[in-house]
Formats: C-alpha cells, structure tokens, sequence
C-alpha cells in the first residue's frame, strides 16, 4: 500500500491551450448554451497526439480546463445569473477550492493536433487538462430539478459575464 | 502580469472523500448508467460546509475526483466496452495525463456535510476535487454522434470492470 498516489493532491499539467475569441473576462457567454456557434481551437500538444485516434467519431467534447484566471474561492458566490448570494457547489462559479471548469463543446473537426470546436464560453489561452467524449448514455439525466437556477432559466443565452470572478479581486 | 497563476500547473487537493459499495476496481460498474440505484455517500470536509448552500434544490449533481488508484496513461487503451485500441481522448479510461473522473450522480439528501447520493460508478475511499450542478441547459447535449461506443450502445448498463486499469500496470 505504500506505492499508492498521495491522497492529499494531485498535480495537474495542461495537455494543450484552448483559443477563442475571449481575451477578457468581461463580457462573455457563462455557458456554452449561450456561445452558440462561437469557434474556438483546442491546440494539443504533440506529445499527445496519438490519444486523438477515434476521436473524430464524437460529436461532443466534454473539456476540462484550469481556470488560469481565477484564484482563491468564498463559499458563498452571487452567481452571475443571480443577485442573492448562493452556496458556491450550487454554482458553476470559477473560482473553485479546485478550479477545474467543464464545458460541453462540439466538435467540427480535427487537423493534427488541432481541433476546431464551437459553442465555446471558454477564455483565450485556457491551459486544457482533459479531453472526454460526451455520450449520452453517460452523461445526460432526465427529470432534473436546477434548484436557484430555475428562476432564471432562459437567461443563460444572454446573460455576459462581468468582472465580478477577476483573479485580483 | 507577473502575478498570474502559473500557467504549467495546477495543485488539485481534495475537499472530501466519496464512499461507495466498490472496495475493489473490478466487478464495477463502468459508468453511472450502469449503477442506477446504487447509492453511495460524499463526506464533504467540514471547512467547505457553506459552499453546500441551495445545493439541496438540484436533483443531479456533476462529480470530478482523482482516480487516485490509476498510475500513468497510454495514449491508445483498449476500453471496457471493445477489444480493439482506441485514442485515449475517444475514451473514459481512468488511466490519463490528469486523471480526473467525472460522474453525474443523483442527490438524495444533504445531512451536514454528508450528500447521500446514488448511481455511484466510483470506487470507495475517492479524493473529492469538485462539486457542481447539474443543469441541463448547460449539460444536455441533442443529436449526438459516439463513434466507436455506437456499436456497443446498451452494453454500458450491464458490462462491468476488469482489473486492466490497476495502478500497479
């Protein structure tokens, strides 16, 4: 038992850099439901390439991402769709104890080690960490309740970020 | 600039520890659609209690943790549901270059820091990195292609694990 990994971290590299047209915090979609048909590029890098294979199959990407931009966390966050504050595991805030961001993006196509993807609410220059195929069978769930978030449904198109989650706040 | 989050890594701790039925990698369920029911228990650590606020008003919750007994990776593995290689991205293997797992689950009841929950597909004893919501509009994806998992549909509720991922491959 004494090879197990350490229990108490894990140290994350970026496989790639997510591009897309977000330079700033401000002013962009907060879920990928409201970046409809916004391109981005998932540029991996080369020593990864080969875990791309079949890849191309899949209509739907799951990423997992570091966000780079965010530091620290409070427990309790006013989510951008919101204006009461709410329990920060009830929000997809990005500043996290663990600041991993998930975004269901779709796949266009693959060239290389490029993937040119759309419905991206994703930051330029993202350091990626992770690449899932979504499939509905394990990802989809039927008869949701959204709790907070069931007042403001529909708002999620159109609704921008502010600056409220700036690392220097 | 120079205050940035360093951009080559992220330092991932654990905020709680997942308990389930699965003591062992093999003879699990490979995904949550083929544990329904199956219930299972997150001990969030007492410091993070206030970040579970307006968390009890949604019926799924998305889970990330470290699969903490995968050990490195290869780019093609042969998945559960096929015999053949396949791109490790085109996959849900736990073997990967940040070996973050990610499960829907459903949330029964919140009792302090406890969160009975169900469709459990994770071994017992899991580092927690995150909890977010589960929102459909944010989460559902329609008219999805799967690749190579189309042959094999309708395996994933019956197939179990072997012992390929072991740590000690």
């Amino acid at each position: 038992m004494e090879e197990k990994s350490d229990l108490n971290s894990l140290l994350c590299r970026p496989i790639g850099i997510i591009h897309t047209p977000f330079k700033e915090l401000e002013n962009m979609p907060i879920q990928p439901s409201g970046a409809a048909g916004i391109p981005g590029t998932v540029e991996l890098f080369p020593e990864f390439a080969d875990g791309l294979k079949d890849l191309d199959g899949f209509s739907h990407l799951i990423l997992l991402y570091h966000f780079h931009e965010s530091c620290g966390y409070r427990l309790t966050v006013t989510p951008f769709l919101d204006s009461r504050p709410r329990g920060l595991f009830a929000t997809r805030a990005p500043k996290r104890p663990n600041p991993i961001g998930l975004s269901t993006v779709r796949l266009i196509r693959i060239r290389g080690c490029s993937l040119d993807i759309e419905n991206v609410d994703i930051l330029d220059g993202t350091p990626l960490l992770d690449i899932k195929p979504y499939v509905p069978e394990f990802d989809h769930q039927e008869d949701c309740r959204i709790g907070w978030l069931e007042q403001v449904r529909g708002m999620v198109k159109v609704k921008k970020s502010d600056d409220r989650f700036r690392r220097e706040e």
